[in-house]
């Protein structure tokens, strides 16, 4: 743990992007790859791979690259996905719908174990066998089981109560999807705010120049 | 444009944020701000701001800090969100209707003109007055329609043969919401992949300390 602490937040932002091609190595049952091979793959440079990776210490052996697997299980332990996170989900509408029938949760270690909402019509319901609950149930819940992250997929207007609720209810991270930008700072604990605009206005930004 | 060709991937990487952090100061009625204002809120450096802002010519003035207007005008421009754009949806189930429903592509000066799925029950429904086709008429839509973007939100199994599919028809840009990574250098535009999972595995990241 104490070796982590020193390392950028900017290596630490790849680390994902890392695990994904390592993950997609393994499933094509490539079991080594040297930093220029995945260096070509990832678009970055080898020496830019070889820097970052050598922050944690460094997997490769000069002449016989990385070993896929050892590898993906070290980032594993760097990111704290081996560690299985439990996850409620508020707001099943659409979005939140969808991220519990389609997206992989486990994939990031997390599993997901309830949701809520507010409309007697979804309450009840279960998607993926995750069962929707009461909002007015969210306290009684969360002592009993003890969730460590809260999906946010409510509207941005109630996005900072609802934070404040969750946070005094003992949440450790929260993962927002709603439009209103939560600070780590003011709710106290880690938050990842997901900003589809960001990734649009990047394309926008690309397709100027075709 | 000229100008920006110099620019590094990581500062453009950075700007959407510059600019959801001006749209919300001037929704608060904000006219100007220093750079170290604006680095308290963004969670920055006051040099790093400067830095990053000179690289368009800079538009703050000693003493007087940055107008809010003038540089959100001018990041619309760099950007290439003040052109607005025409886009088209494919897969039109549970994220691809909250994206319709919920999503302000206006923000990023994208305008949804058509969606198109192969579920007979929802073609022929409309979300936010977005008409849902059938996937067999995209090319002659396309033909008629010339739109720039195409958001993908088709099973990731289905991913790469559709946006073959699309360059083919015209399309200049890819926002992909598959798990199924599409690769510009392959497909040969621009694509924007969007990846829930690596803001996941970030928060699981921040969480491990706690």
């Amino acid at each position: 743990m104490d070796q982590q602490k020193s390392v950028s937040k900017a290596v630490v932002a790849r680390l994902p992007r890392y695990y994904r091609y390592l993950r997609r190595l393994a499933s094509e049952d490539v079991t080594r790859i040297s930093s220029k091979d995945l260096a070509a793959r990832m678009g970055l440079t080898a020496s830019q791979i070889r820097q970052d990776l050598s922050c944690f210490g460094g997997f490769g052996q000069q002449g016989y690259g990385y070993s896929v697997e050892t590898l993906m299980i070290e980032l594993e332990r760097i990111l704290g996905i081996a560690s299985s996170r439990r996850a409620i989900l508020l707001g099943a509408g659409n979005l939140g719908r969808a991220l519990l029938r389609n997206f992989n949760f486990s994939y990031c270690g997390v599993r997901p174990i309830g949701a809520f909402d507010v409309a007697p019509d979804i309450v009840g319901n279960a998607y993926r066998g995750i069962p929707v609950h009461a909002m007015e149930d969210l306290e009684t819940f969360m002592s009993r089981e003890i969730p460590d992250i809260a999906v946010l997929c409510i509207p941005g207007s109630h996005a900072a109560e609802t934070a404040e609720r969750l946070v005094k209810a003992g949440i450790k991270g929260i993962w927002n999807f709603t439009n209103a930008e939560l600070r780590e700072d003011e709710i106290g604990v880690p938050v990842e705010n997901v900003h589809f605009s960001d990734s649009l206005m990047a394309l926008c930004y690309k397709i100027q120049d075709e």
